[in-house]
């Protein structure tokens, strides 16, 4: 078990972040994923770090802010955070997440719940985005809380062998496993970067959602890297292809195949209009106060800013269980996100048509009964995913 | 259980850092101390709180860095954490104490673990209590491990009844209780004002030292008020009356009475040698390494910056046990400081006598040997402390 962690630790060190001698660390976990972070800040230093600096969000103060705070306090950034976030300029980031109880917030008000958001952070991060300033990656902390929400009983271990598996520690070799996994993925982007269709369709049960690409849309898939050439895997797991669509348009409806735990309520159900690039309606079977509470909030999180594929041969579909938790489940299947395009997925100019947004939400569209085609500017439906199986030879 | 845990945050919101309608509150714990920084944050929102900034730190990331990172990690102060201190500037301020793992240091080499010190974080704090800006209070959190360190078994059911007996929450009114206590230490350090002798003396197994104080030495006890005239208490409990001394004047030997958790070590046995107010020699029978890396690396480290009078009647002392915290074990009994003087205990110009530096260690040298005398100007040998017990009558 100790093995295993440290082995996870350090494939998230040098392969996610890929934290280079002299970078400082900057680290973001949840208080109740000491034990990772701590086996983090170890192989950071391994790594040569010049300074690990761990910051520890407690999900249960914010609840207190939100139930109990006054107004103002909902959209504070406070400035010494600001400054964390700034500081990881040039250095890497680590981020940990699995949160031990996903519906904490489940017995508030939801539009007040979708209004905390710390703006004025989010817009540091997504500017470093922007720039590529940072190598960074968000993993998985499993914790008994986390498994209690997906199994229903505390079973971490069970938790640990379904995240082992989608992070591939199985493997004999589980870095040249990596090595060739986000090869794969970045083969599959490139042959959609190749193909440039002007716009997807999307339909299944309660979706037909057609949304409008750029002709300098990018796909982006496996590693990254930085302004200055440090490659780094932003997300363990991942299993998507994404890029940014032309965020003025997406016309149709789309309905969510999967819960979302989103900022301590789980969204059930949830069900978009849209029309022109807008999301003019919002209904949901839980959480859609929450999701109006966001879209209320933030300037253009009424817009979309990521469409990403995933197929059937993901990790993560294949452990064939919900985790609660974006990370893992948004590279089971297809998603998309309301809020911020990635620059990263636009070569050149985006004349616009980039989503500028202090947020970014993904949720799961996929599954098996979802189609997804490439529309070709004549008109042409080229099929893409059917049945979760890719349909486009690489 | 859930009901004594929130009588003690309530108390240490209201009457120790006495949080005011509108003020921020800066929250500083260790990842272990969760549940009542969780407690303290709701507190302090229902004390109208306009914001509770809640960082927790990692001892076990202070250890990583410690034993891998690089020289200059030992003594780096990182801008995020400057700027949290400094933003707590004219808010209020709470820190819990409690290590979990008192001897987590107790490995690694001493001299490096006694200059890993954050010099300009402390700096900014010090200078807060020099303007005297901030309501603050330091409480002890209970947790397993500190119970497992003093009792041998986490008995945490055992630790909360001594830390509940210490924080007079045994009393029918504990907020009167309070109220009380800390108007007779006042008293006490009222009398020691009005008094002004020229030097303390203390004799006891290992100590025979000198140490004079200032004209202007003011002794201070139970509450402060901040310079917007905000009353608090800083330290719960508490059972001392303290003042600076003249740093310049200090003479003879003092040896330690109690084991001192200091960094994530123990330094036992302390002997410490002063000439001219200066320390000139060191030794330990654990730990000496530490102090001398304190003394090494810190300016004027090697001065008192503390002498403080506790007697047998203090709660701490009455439970009988060695805490193995410097906050609840500098209660029990006398103690003295290496280190910063605080402004609040000098009237008027320090004219030097003050000694100005960025850290302060306080270590237990009372007991029932103990001998301390209170000597005039005219050289009168006043007994002030004889078998724990006051001598003075107010």
């Amino acid at each position: 078990m100790e093995e295993r962690l440290e082995g996870y630790a350090e494939l998230c060190v040098r392969v996610g972040a890929n934290v280079q001698p002299g970078q400082e660390v900057f680290l973001q976990s949840q208080v109740e994923h000491a034990p990772l972070a701590r086996a983090l800040t170890r192989h950071a230093y391994q790594a040569g770090a010049s300074y690990v600096h761990v910051l520890y969000r407690d999900e249960h103060a914010r609840r207190a802010m939100i139930e109990l705070g006054p107004d103002e306090a909902l959209t504070h950034s406070p400035e010494w955070l600001k400054t964390f976030v700034e500081s990881a300029t040039g250095n890497a980031y680590l981020a940990t997440v699995g949160d031990p109880e996903p519906e904490l917030m489940a017995d508030l008000d939801g539009e007040r719940v979708g209004r905390a958001l710390m703006q004025e952070v989010t817009e540091i991060a997504l500017r470093q985005l922007y720039e590529n300033s940072v190598n960074w990656c968000g993993v998985g902390a499993p914790n008994e809380g986390w498994a209690q929400q997906m199994f229903g009983e505390p079973d971490l271990e069970r938790l640990w062998e379904l995240v082992a598996f989608c992070m591939r520690l199985d493997e004999a070799d589980p870095v040249a496993a990596w090595r060739e996994h986000v090869e794969r993925l970045k083969e599959r982007a490139d042959t959609m970067t190749r193909f440039r269709p002007d716009a997807l369709r999307y339909r299944g049960p309660g979706t037909d959602l057609t949304v409008g690409l750029l002709p300098t849309s990018r796909w982006v898939g496996g590693a990254t890297e930085t302004a200055t050439g440090i490659r780094f895997v932003a997300n363990m797991p991942t299993e998507e292809i994404f890029t940014a669509p032309d965020c003025r348009r997406a016309d149709g409806t789309v309905r969510s195949t999967a819960p979302l735990v989103l900022h301590g309520q789980i969204v059930r159900g949830l069900e978009l209009t849209l029309e022109g690039g807008r999301i003019v309606g919002v209904e949901a079977e839980t959480g859609g106060d929450l999701v109006r509470g966001n879209l209320a909030t933030v300037e253009n999180a009424d817009r979309l800013g990521e469409v990403a594929l995933v197929t059937g041969d993901s990790r993560v579909g294949r452990a064939g269980t919900l985790f609660y938790n974006t990370l893992f489940d948004e590279n089971a299947t297809c998603h998309i996100a309301y809020g911020a395009g990635y620059p990263s997925s636009v070569d050149g100019d985006p004349d616009g048509g980039l989503n500028v947004a202090n947020i970014h939400v993904d949720f799961m569209i996929g599954g098996p009964e979802l189609e997804v085609d490439a529309l070709l500017r004549d008109g042409t439906a080229v099929p893409l995913i059917r049945n979760e199986n890719w349909q486009l030879s690489s």
